[in-house]
């Protein structure tokens, strides 16, 4: 969902788009509808024919920006399948949100408070430069910031290499956002992570994802 | 620091306030200034004679409404020291958050993910009311959240008793807050406690603790 969603976005603002999947023949193929009701992805496609399909060593290869948009848990193995080459001074924009859902229980992190995805990343794959964004807000609001209060609410970065966070400013902007919020290093992404039991908290009180925070002073 | 910022801020709001301390003596005998240059508990209190100082136990007897405002690792210890008829039915604020600072590791949180001071609270002492809030923020804010863009911000309010959660909204008004957010039964306090990592970095980013966040909806 989170990838359909930032595969349109980045397209509408003019990026060429390519999407990664491990089984491309598979994933073409998947034409029942998701649990939530949305095309699956062999339709959503069909519907976005702008936008490639292939391995995730090609894309990773052909790209000039990578963004990791998968479940959390997923994303180490996920950039393991791109030719390190393929990652060397690459920006690498981590989406991603360590949830664990599970029946009996309220959601967790798997990886939290000493670590997290972002930072797990970045130790990983030291020749990626990775910037955490986008995970606090959901898919809709990630590609059309403006749909909420005009877009007066904030994003957070975080990352090691300021080129990568300069390119990924600017492709946030492009998506209409424009309260950035530059936390630091990669080492942010914990609170960035950790953030999201509270906004599982909020989309229960709201029954609704459509929300975010502005951070005032 | 947040325990004399509350109870300046509840005062002036008209309510009558006393302060628990482990040792009345030894509190009211500090006059050294804290490392952050705040007077001294002793000069502190000369400066605000109309707050009462008393044990935690007396003070705690007498109150309707409970306030803890230690450090997150000590709020179970200190709330032993009440006797457990004096929180029978009665609202105990927890405004603490579990923090850890190690002199070469990030600050993280001792308690965290699957559980929270809250919570931990509220599981111990049965026989009270627990109503998380206030922890998102720093205390001048707390008392004075007008001083931040005339109070468009949020207040996050947790708990499991709605009389107990009525009785801390009429507080928060009279503080000045009018954006107040109910996030339901206490393991709402989960991800408020789990918020303070990303507001270090802000804090660090702005290199000011005098910031809050608003939900935009």
């Amino acid at each position: 969902m989170v990838g359909q969603a930032l595969a349109e976005g980045f397209t509408r603002a003019d990026y060429d788009v390519t999407i990664g999947t491990r089984d491309v023949d598979a994933a073409l193929a998947r034409t029942a509808s998701t649990p939530r009701g949305a095309p699956g992805f062999g339709d959503w496609h069909s519907a976005h024919p702008g936008i490639g399909v292939t391995t995730i060593a090609e894309a990773a290869d052909a790209a000039d920006i990578i963004v990791l948009a998968v479940a959390g848990a997923n994303a180490p193995e996920a950039l393991s399948l791109a030719d390190p080459e393929s990652l060397t001074g690459t920006t690498v924009i981590d989406v991603t949100n360590p949830l664990v859902f599970a029946p009996d229980a309220l959601p967790s992190l798997s990886v939290v408070n000493t670590d997290s995805i972002g930072e797990l990343l970045q130790r990983t794959f030291p020749e990626a430069n990775v910037v955490k964004t986008l995970n606090t807000v959901t898919a809709p609001i990630m590609i059309d910031p403006k749909s909420l209060d005009d877009g007066n609410h904030t994003m957070f970065v975080a990352g090691n290499d300021a080129g990568a966070k300069d390119e990924v400013r600017a492709l946030l902007i492009a998506l209409g956002w424009h309260d950035l919020l530059d936390l630091g290093d990669i080492t942010a992404a914990r609170g960035m992570e950790m953030y999201l039991p509270l906004w599982l908290r909020m989309r229960m009180a709201f029954d609704s994802p459509m929300f975010s925070i502005k951070v005032v002073r």
